[in-house]
This record gives structure tokens, sequence and C-alpha cells, in this order.
């Protein structure tokens, strides 16, 4: 047997891939994955923009490490700044990745919100950085507490999501976005800002990004897993040149670039309306299943369950009252249905609330009332 | 500014990524890449699979981080012994990364052949590794050599292309690949047999892999690339699970999974039979192209540049005698003909021969013509 390196000794499987197999057990209801409905794929979308692609095979060949100029442009076009420079990633996973062995040695330290997603955690525990907790208030971090850490400890990396957090579903306000990009000026820490779910807001208007708020560096993560496809996987970093250009150097030991055809038929989707004609469907759906949970679990529960009211993305939290989130999430499963506990999403070593987590895009309506109806009576069991 | 971390710090660009933009310009002919010929795609092919593959838009969910499981079905039936796991990867580029990453601390020592692959290379200074080079003979590693540094050193990696090597195009013989596995056998050493060139065999018989031949922990990769196409990007590594499963955990947080759509359309390919019908006329081309090479090199350089005798793979390397590599790279350029010297080939700090890589797969054969021409026109201005 060969040695593992100490990172690797290190890990442990995520819970929620682990979890994934109990949900393939037929007849199980999953509200444990961050899944989108496949149901809404843009299937006649994804046949054109496969036409489109296939008309020009030149993309099949090896190309630059930053992506796909076509993709690359559309991007700059639409979605940041046109001074920044950008790189095409395997999800936003991969970015994170990068910027991670980009930044951190063993040892450095990472400021992130609690709870936090869960993926990411796993990316600043392989970097063996040290992790400190920022509690969420629900329109953001604390800012006198955000000051005081920026100060103390300096984090090299501030990683946050701003827009319909992974889990909480909580997004920051202006205000809170302002105070951060005005502390983050006088203060050394890498601002990166993920944002995969910011598409899927299903009421008011768009908030500026802190991004576009601060002088200080950053860089910002973009995702089409949500509004295109996930298996896709297609993310990208944004930034500075001098904040990009280390991941570009990493991506090339890495993986040389991530798969051209793909990223070619997302630019075709973006392109061809995706986001004005598509994504306005997607977000009906998805804001009537986030009415149709939350209504259920409020009638059903009352006051053993506190819930978010998410006004995007793909989540519920809901903090419980005099249970435990463990035992619930066994006798859930025990009961046909999947939820998260919510101490998942804390570093290791950090207790977290007795909370959950609760995914409303991939079931159906019909499913979602059936899955909850099983939560209730596992819940009833305490 | 946000300081790197260290191994980001000691990272300097490929010369040979960076040299594609050299060979951008109009006129330009490159030998310098590793490009396969892209008027050999096989455009019908590939809209079958596409078509196959957008049959079913599942594909387009998240998925298993090891990989498609139709992919891996044929690839175990087909390419390797089925007791073996195995993971899907973004070209045998990340395999090579996961790898690293999952069994190399810094300051642990990796056994590479030189000349190099220079992909593999990187990522072993990535992971701050000690490099041990062992010089290739015409058939492989000298195996008393090789007994030595294994005794000496118990290097935690041996990496190795045994198959039509990049750059040198050798291949080792059985008798050599029996004897290294012998040595494997008992050693604590894991042996890492990338064969992205196995399949582009232009004459005699295929070679037992090192892999079958050893009771030793190995990782074998294989790679896509050169028999469909390298945009893709889909590439694997294999071995007892225990050796496997690391990589799977590494690569759940650096990207989750590669893209989907894509495997599947990779399947449809091989499941249709690729291999059988596309790559016999791929081999073809690539024989003639190297024959084509080779009698043109031989006739106008004589003596001044003794050459390799390819049976497969990509790519001619020559040893110059009394003209500096790097010089006569600078001139050819110049001349309109991009080449790559030698010693790119070796790890930073060892000093590698008067010597030059040659691909002769992506130009066609009047493009090879007239690039040798000027090649030759370089030479002589020596």
């Amino acid at each position: 047997m060969i040695t593992l390196s100490q990172r690797t000794q290190k890990m442990s499987p995520s819970y929620i891939r682990e979890i994934l197999n109990a949900t393939q057990q037929p007849d199980m209801i999953s509200f444990a994955g961050g899944l989108p409905d496949e149901s809404l794929f843009p299937k006649q979308r994804l046949q054109d923009a496969a036409a489109k692609m296939l008309a020009d095979t030149r993309c099949f060949q090896y190309g630059e490490t930053q992506g796909d100029p076509k993709l690359r442009e559309w991007i700059r076009n639409h979605q940041i700044p046109d001074t920044l420079e950008i790189i095409i990633t395997t999800g936003s996973q991969q970015a994170l990745d990068l910027i991670a062995r980009a930044y951190l040695n063993p040892g450095d330290t990472v400021l992130v919100e609690t709870p936090c997603y869960l993926g990411a955690l796993q990316v600043f525990e392989l970097a063996e950085a040290s992790i400190i907790t920022l509690p969420q208030t629900i329109s953001g971090p604390d800012i006198e507490q955000l000051e005081h850490i920026l100060k103390q400890h300096t984090p090299k990396l501030f990683y946050s999501v701003p827009d319909f957090h992974n889990p909480s579903g909580r997004c920051w306000s202006l205000e809170t976005r302002q105070a951060v990009a005005n502390l983050l000026n006088t203060h050394s820490t890498l601002f990166i800002e993920d944002a995969p779910y910011r598409a899927l807001r299903y009421e008011g208007d768009h908030i500026a990004q802190v991004s576009d708020l601060t002088d200080a560096p950053t860089i910002r993560l973009g995702s089409f897993s949500k509004v295109a496809t996930p298996g896709m996987r297609i993310g990208y970093a944004a930034g500075a040149a001098t904040c990009i250009q280390p991941l570009i150097l990493l991506k090339q030991a890495a993986d040389l670039h991530s798969t051209l055809p793909i990223q070619r038929m997302m630019y075709h989707l973006l392109a061809d309306g995706l986001l004005e004609e598509h994504l306005p469907q997607l977000i009906h759906h998805y804001r009537e299943k986030s009415l149709v949970m939350t209504h259920m679990l409020r009638k059903a529960l009352g006051d053993r369950l506190s819930l978010s009211d998410p006004v995007g993305g793909m989540f519920l939290w809901g903090e419980l009252r005099g249970i435990s989130a463990h035992a619930l999430a066994k006798a859930s499963l025990e009961n046909g249905v999947a939820i998260v506990p919510g101490d998942v999403f804390y570093p290791s070593g950090h207790e977290g609330p007795e909370a959950l987590r609760l995914n409303y895009t991939h079931a159906s309506i019909s499913m979602i009332e059936a899955g909850i109806k099983r939560l209730t009576h596992a819940v009833n069991m305490f």
C-alpha cells in the first residue's frame, strides 16, 4: 500500500455525495441534493446548440487553457466588466480549487460565512487552510464582527455567496454589500464572490455585486449549471488579470483546458437567448415549487421549524426546535425522504445549529407534497 | 497584490503552450505542438454520437464523480482487466494531477524517464516533488540503473510512457517491460503507466503493458485524445480500488465530475466502432506522414540529425550534431517553421541533449514538405 499525501489523509467523502446513494433507491423522495429539475432542461435548445457546434468541428481540437474565445467574449459582453480577465472552468467548483491552489499555503487563513457551501469547505480543507467562520445574519455578515476578523487575522481569502446562499437561501442587502466593499478597500484580503444562484431571482431587482462596489482585489465566480444544465460543467472565474493569470498557469497542469465542444454549445445556448427566453420559465417553476414547499411545511410543522423565506436560489433552510437534525434526517430516510442536516455545512470541529437544508427544485410538485407528508410523519415521531 | 502560494510562485508557463502563440501567425508551419490532424476528425461519427447522446438528456444532470457509467463499462470491457477500478478524468492530464495530489507531499521523490512528457513535469513540479531522472535507452530504461535508483531512493512514484513516448517516440521492448515488472514486485513504488499513444501503432503487434506483468501497485492512464479528438478532453485512470478511491475523493473537490454529455458522446463513438473502423484510417495517414518527414529529413540533413525510427505515436526525436537546439529553434521560427528544442523535456536544472522534437501528425503532407525545406534552410545557416 502506497501512503497517501497528508492533505488526502485528512479528507472525508462529502455527506451529500454519499447520501446520493441512498436517494437512488426506488420510491425515495430526495430534497437532499442541489439538483435542477431535468424535466425543465431546454431540450430543443440543446439540440440546436449541438447542431451549431458540430458545424465547426475545429472546437474538437486542443484549444486555449483559458477557454473557448467565443464563450469568453459572450461572458465579457454580458456578465462582467469588460476590463476583467476570465478563465472558463469545469464548473465553478474547479475555479474555487484553482484559487485555493494558487493562493493558499497550508495553514493560511480563510474566512467563510456559516453555514457554508460544502464544496468550498472541501476545497479549503484540501488546501490545509485554517478556516475562520463568520455566522450569517438574515442580511449577510455582521459588519462589526467582519471588521474585527479582518483586522485581527488578515485572512488570505474571504469566500462568500451573497446571492441566495447555499444552504441558507439568504441574500445580502445592498447596505451590507456596500459596507463589506468598504471594509475590503482597507484590508489585504482577496474576496471570492461565488454567485451560482444569482440569476435565479424570483422577485425584486438584482442587487449590485460586492465585486462591483469595491476597489479591493476580488475574483467573482459564475456558473451556468443552474440556468442551463449542470452536467455540462461550465463555470468561470473573473477578476483583474493579476488575479486570474495564476489560475490559467495552474489549469495548464491541472487539465490543459475544459472540454471545448461543450463550451461552444454553451456559447450557442447563450447567444440564442437562453437567459431571455428559457430562464423566466425556469424561475416561474422554481418559485412555484418553493411556495408549495414553504406553505406545506409551515402548515404541518408550525413552530417546530423556523423557515427562511427565499426570494431566489434552490434551497429552504429551517431551524428545528427541540429535535436533533441528525436524528430527524435518519428517521426521514426511513420514511422515504432524504434531507440534509445543517451541521454538514460547518467546517469539521465547528458545531452547527439543529437545522435542515431542503432542496425544492428537483422534485415535482406532487413529489414535494408527498415528501413533505413523509417528513411531517418523521417529525411527529419526536 | 495578494501573495501567491509557494507552489505557484515556482511555476513557469509551458514552453509549448507559449510557442502556440507564435504558431498562430499566418504562414507559420508548426511541428511544435502535439496536435492530431483535424481534417481527419470523424465528423459523421461525431454527429451520430451527438444525436444518440441528445436522445437521453439525463446525461445533462449532475452525475457520479467517477464518470459516466456507460463509458466506464465500455472501458472495463475493452481496455482494462475487469477487476480494476476506474475514474474518468478531463484528459489523462487531470488523472496525473489527481495522482500527484493524492500521493505526493512536498519533497517526495518521483522517478521519471528523460526526456519526459512536459505535462507530467509540470504536475510533479507543482506538487513540489523531488524529481529523479533515468535516461531512456532505445528499448526503455536501463534495468541496472533502475534497480539502483529504486533501492537507493525508493521513489514514491515512477512515471513512464512505455508506448511511443512523447517526445522520444520510443517503445519499450517486452524484455524491458518484464524486467521492470519484476523489479516493481520487490519495491514500494507506485508505477504510473501513461499510454496515450498506445493505439497509434503503425506496425507489429501490441506489447503487453507493464501493469499487466506486475503484481505491484500500478495506475494506468488512458486517453481518447489521439484516437477520437482532444478537445473532448476524456481520459481515465485505472488500477486497484485502493489506488483509485483517493482520486475519486479528490476529484469531488476538484470539479465534482467531468462533463457528462461529452463522456456519453465518447461512449457512443466507441460503441459504434471508432477503434475498429476509424482508427485504421488514422494510423494509415499518420504512418505516411511519419515516413515522408523521416525520409526528407534524412535526405536533407544526413549526419547532422540522428533520428528516431518511430513505429507509432506522433513524434520524431532527432539529436543534433554540432548545432545548438535553441539557436536552431529560433532560426527555424524566423524561417517560418516551429519546432521544440529537446531540453524543454527535462526537469528544470537538468541539462538536456541538443535535440529536437518534431510532430508530424498535424500538418498535411505538403506542409510537411514545405516545413522540412524551411528547417533545412535554417540548419544550413549554422
